[in-house]
């Protein structure tokens, strides 16, 4: 209520502001265009626009004021850090807001992983928003570190930061009402319900927004995009790691479908958003590819806001919050200040110190291997065509392949470089089952060695591939040492490692030390020969997710997408 | 739950819909364009855009399919009857969602009358969302039936057709952070909160919008909108049945900043809807001014949805309600069918019976007269000029004049054709306070005769102007007996009455009696040789509300707006 009176009484002119923001030129995201005149600010929030006098100035004088940007979808762990180092390296980018769906922690850690992250984003300079997981695990057909029903999300939707319910990726589940995805849904009629429509035809489209799913951020093509807008649902263009759907999508935006649009990154490394940005990215992209750049801050600010209805964020205007950059450029969306409640939290590139909480002991002890016997990683293949997953670079998607390999080799199976096999294996980290999943996998192309990680979508378990049962052991031995995270290791040596303690996924370090550890692992692949055109650790990562065709493989298995059920080696 | 499960068995092509609007062009609301496609219909929400077969088949060939029409502002009582009869009137224009303010029963019978107003539309096959009055009554310098605070309303909030506080007339109150009105702000923050910016400068627009006020209908010109739109407002374009401004806002809409731009009626009586209709004459005429229809369509739909939250409303869409029109043509916008909720409720004109609610004794016995006598009605004048009330035809706004009143006329002051003055009377009615203010009106023009109402903004006493005082204690007696209403007397003679028992404001028949009552009002109004160029009932309804300049009489005394205070006759 105080703060109420104060801003009125700043607004009529009877206080002084806090602080004004003068000379620059403000942009007014509801008329799209630039305007003349001072901000007032006080208790964080805008005041007025037009004249103001203030106790303190922010000068603006050649510089464009503009809302800062929301991400509408990201997924912090795939930062490898926790959300209040995620906001140390993406406020300088100008992103001062996100909505987050904490879905990989939450596969190893359940609530207590999602409580982690409320806490550890509490405090932060930042607004971070939840979305709830709402595929934990992602199917049956693998072991996950919990199982989340909808009566243990039901509690976190009276924290003020939840706004509702996660990427629903789970599409037989919908379409079959199965009841725990019903039960999930229900809860969150009244709320925010984000979709993960990847191909989805139109009658597939039809049953998630009739069931109130209202957003996709997997479009890839501007018809796809259309089919969306057109039953009303909201689609954000992705930028992302390895997803990267701008140019395929921006077609799609019209002046008159515009507001329907907005941008995310979804998933982002720690590296890439050092060097290229996050959603400040899809703005200079839709720039450079011609979309008007006053829509493109829009996409990015007003249209995110909207959707989530997010009141007081999204523009330069009284009674939101003042939340704004400073740029030097529009057109280059160059930032040069970065302001969240009116206080300044980045500036040339840097933010200051944020304070971390301290994650659980479960929460940190989350790696629980068998003790590998070179029995362990056996597969008997027989004379008949063997199931094997081709990946294809920069892609989640795999092929389904069918060779006939040697059962006489080396390994259990041939690995020469001509043929490119090596083997995969999967081994539940979770719940001590000791589920081994064995495969092969064509296209890693290594020479030599092994590489292993705890990052593996959606349930987390160890996921490991390696021309030899050698390094492949030693990689894990070095994984569960670490208490989850990267390891390269060749003539079963660890060549080089990036603990992620925190469930395996997150590091305890500051993002920067991050950011050396993955430039050493990238060394670590060039010494062992791995390929310069694809993300090994990344395209591993996924090889595990049973929800993206074509074979995958999980703790129990290879795993046949499209029949959605397990498959063996020789079937 | 079980209809969520339909629904999605319906899109997903396992169960037939209940309903299909098959062979019309659907408006695709979100890209701005009519498609071809069949629309399934279960539970009276929409489960698909696509192709369908269903149980029942809505033939839409040759015509347009488009969503049904949202009026962002309406008071139902200046309809003059109850939202049941008000929905009656106004579905067959092809509105099926209002947001109404039941501001003006709510100054007869507080609490009371608003939870009868909720009462009597909970049934109607038409969704009515309140605001809940902000300003009752709208001055200390009148005594109306009731005082609403903070308190009385906040109960109020937990019904779910109530979205939050309707419109913020008393500037002052909020400029000066009055404890009562901060109270009502603050308890509707996170709610929608609408204005009434009539004639606010910018300063005064930054304190509405920073006290989280977010929509104005009260903008007369272009320039006016645009401030407002700029500083996050949404503008409702009204066109009433005295306020027009379309004509004067409508330049001011763009294809950038429509999205903030909806239709309103605010106040409109029962013949004025019948003849032209509720918002959509708004999307007629603004298609008539150039606007394209769709985009007209889209601003008396999806927008409103926007603006107030209601997210399955707006547009045909999957996961939305089923409310929706057949157009025979788009540009005329002229309405063949009216459905809502899948339900066919208006055709050719023509709605359904609807089932109303018996108000309570003490709403319908709400008009408590002092027993007139002619000294009652006596004005003391001086020699000094006297302060009159100078009307201006078709305006609310007066003006303050001073003249010369003859002391030794007739009535206590001169009423000659030439000089055109004539008594005007507010009687509190309420309380039985015995209060009656008195002033002299300038612009009736009768030359004999007298009129009286008990719909009197906004406390709503009695209020009645007349050549000599033996009519006006006649008027007054008529609506004594008739428990409100509107009457009309030439010489000791009601030659017309309006019965109005609920509240004194609303009538207990249906609409079309009231509009035949309304015409014969009309014909005793030619008979006294009232002018025909304006409304005098009208006109004097508006002659008690002390938030309008410039001079104003309420059942305390004359009242000079700009002074904000009281003044007696000869000061």
């Amino acid at each position: 209520m105080d703060k109420l009176i104060q801003r009125i009484q700043t607004a009529a002119g009877e206080l002084p502001a806090e602080c004004v923001i003068k000379n620059g030129l403000v942009l007014d995201s509801y008329n799209l265009e630039f305007i003349q005149a001072d901000v007032a600010i006080v208790g964080g929030v805008i005041a007025g626009i037009g004249k103001f006098e203030g106790k303190h100035v922010i000068d603006a004088r050649g510089k464009y004021v503009v809302p800062s940007l929301i991400d509408a979808h990201v997924h912090i762990e795939s930062a490898m850090v926790p959300p209040s180092e995620f906001a140390k390296a993406v406020l300088p980018c100008g992103v001062t807001t996100i909505i987050t769906d904490p879905h990989e922690i939450a596969n190893v850690s359940g609530t207590e992983g999602i409580s982690y992250m409320l806490q550890d984003s509490e405090n932060v300079p930042m607004d971070i928003y939840f979305m709830l997981p709402s595929s934990v695990p992602s199917t049956p057909f693998e072991n996950s570190g919990a199982i989340l029903s909808a009566e243990d999300l039901k509690p976190f939707y009276d924290h003020n930061r939840v706004l509702g319910l996660a990427e629903v990726m789970d599409y037989p589940s919908v379409a079959n009402t199965s009841p725990s995805m019903m039960h999930k849904l229900h809860d969150a009629q009244n709320r925010k319900i984000d979709g993960h429509a990847a191909g989805l035809d139109t009658r597939a489209l039809n049953v998630y927004k009739t069931a109130g799913i209202g957003t996709d951020h997997e479009c890839i093509t501007a018809e796809e995009a259309l089919e969306r807008i057109k039953r009303g649902m909201y689609v954000f263009i992705r930028e992302g790691s390895v997803a990267k759907n701008l140019k395929q999508l921006l077609p799609a935006v019209t002046e008159r479908n515009a507001r329907r649009f907005m941008f995310c990154t979804d998933d982002k490394h720690i590296d890439d958003l050092i060097t290229e940005g996050s959603v400040d990215h899809n703005v200079r992209l839709a720039i450079q590819e011609g979309l008007d750049p006053l829509v493109a801050i829009q996409m990015a600010s007003l249209n995110v806001a909207e959707c989530f209805g997010l009141k007081t964020k999204g523009a330069i205007a009284p009674g939101l919050d003042a939340d704004f950059l400073l740029l030097d450029d529009v057109e280059s969306f160059s930032v040069a200040k970065v302001y969240r409640a009116g206080e300044l939290v980045a500036e040339k590139g840097k933010t200051k110190r944020i304070a971390k909480v301290t994650p659980s002991k479960r929460i940190t002890n989350s790696v629980h291997l068998p003790t590998l016997q070179k029995e362990h990683l056996h597969l008997p293949v027989t004379d008949k065509e063997a199931n094997v997953i081709k990946l294809i670079p920069n892609q989640i998607v795999t092929k389904a392949k069918k060779l006939i390999v040697d059962r006489n080799a080396n390994h259990g199976f041939v690995s020469s470089a001509e043929k490119d096999l090596m083997k995969l294996a999967v081994i539940e980290r979770h719940h001590r089952t000791g589920n081994i999943g064995l495969g092969i996998v064509e296209g890693f192309q290594f020479p030599d060695g092994a590489i292993a990680t705890t990052v593996g979508h959606d349930s987390h378990n160890l996921i490991m591939t390696g021309t030899n049962d050698e390094d492949m052991m030693k990689a894990a031995e070095a994984i569960q040492e670490m208490q989850g995270g990267l390891a390269v290791v060749r003539n079963q040596e660890v060549i080089a490692k990036l603990p992620l303690p925190i469930a395996g996924l997150l590091s305890t370090n500051d993002y920067p030390s991050v950011v050396r550890e993955l430039e050493e692992i990238d060394l670590a692949l060039q010494e062992i020969g791995a390929p310069r055109d694809f993300n090994p650790f990344l395209t591993l990562s996924f090889l595990s997710l049973p929800v993206i065709p074509e074979l995958k493989l999980t703790d129990m298995g290879l795993f046949n997408v499209q029949e959605f059920r397990h498959i063996s080696i020789n079937e």
